[in-house]
């Protein structure tokens, strides 16, 4: 297997209501359809079996790197983040890397 | 696709020696060779594109949330964390969802 992943781990705010989680959920799963260079999408809350756990995760692959920032930088992405990621978020995890 | 993820991400702390670090990527890649549980493993180290990125990923998948299990409390996969991860970890974010 040859490739790029992005993964990226969320815990949100107190701010984090359903409604809020929910329209953060559908403006996720709508960027595979308006970025083509997504291969591979799956995002998911916690299925709360430890504790300590983070809340939510995306795991994104690409054919390689520059895919992966064609993705990062894309307008409808920034829009996703911008309008309902970053109102509900506390901590963020990420890394990406070669696959 | 059906399935269950589990999502771990690392940051390690100053005794993470390139040599620790090996021998922590081999023991990983070791168990699904001795996890039949285990249907999919990728492991790697973040590709230094983003700063305030953590240092390293697992992304590992199952037929549900029960095969998860058996791979988070198997002994060989404790082994490789009491010996070749939890020397070296500064701080970890995890998250399990349904595929």
């Amino acid at each position: 297997m040859a490739g790029f992943r992005h993964v990226v781990i969320f815990r949100w705010n107190e701010n984090a209501t359903d409604e809020r989680k929910r329209a953060m959920v559908d403006g996720l799963n709508a960027l595979p359809g308006a970025i083509p260079e997504i291969e591979a999408y799956h995002v998911g809350g916690d299925a709360g079996i430890n504790p300590g756990n983070y809340d939510f995760a995306v795991v994104a692959d690409f054919a390689d790197r520059d895919a992966y920032l064609v993705y990062r930088d894309h307008p409808v992405h920034r829009a996703v983040i911008n309008e309902h990621i970053t109102p509900i978020l506390a901590e963020r995890a990420a890394v990406q890397y070669e696959l």
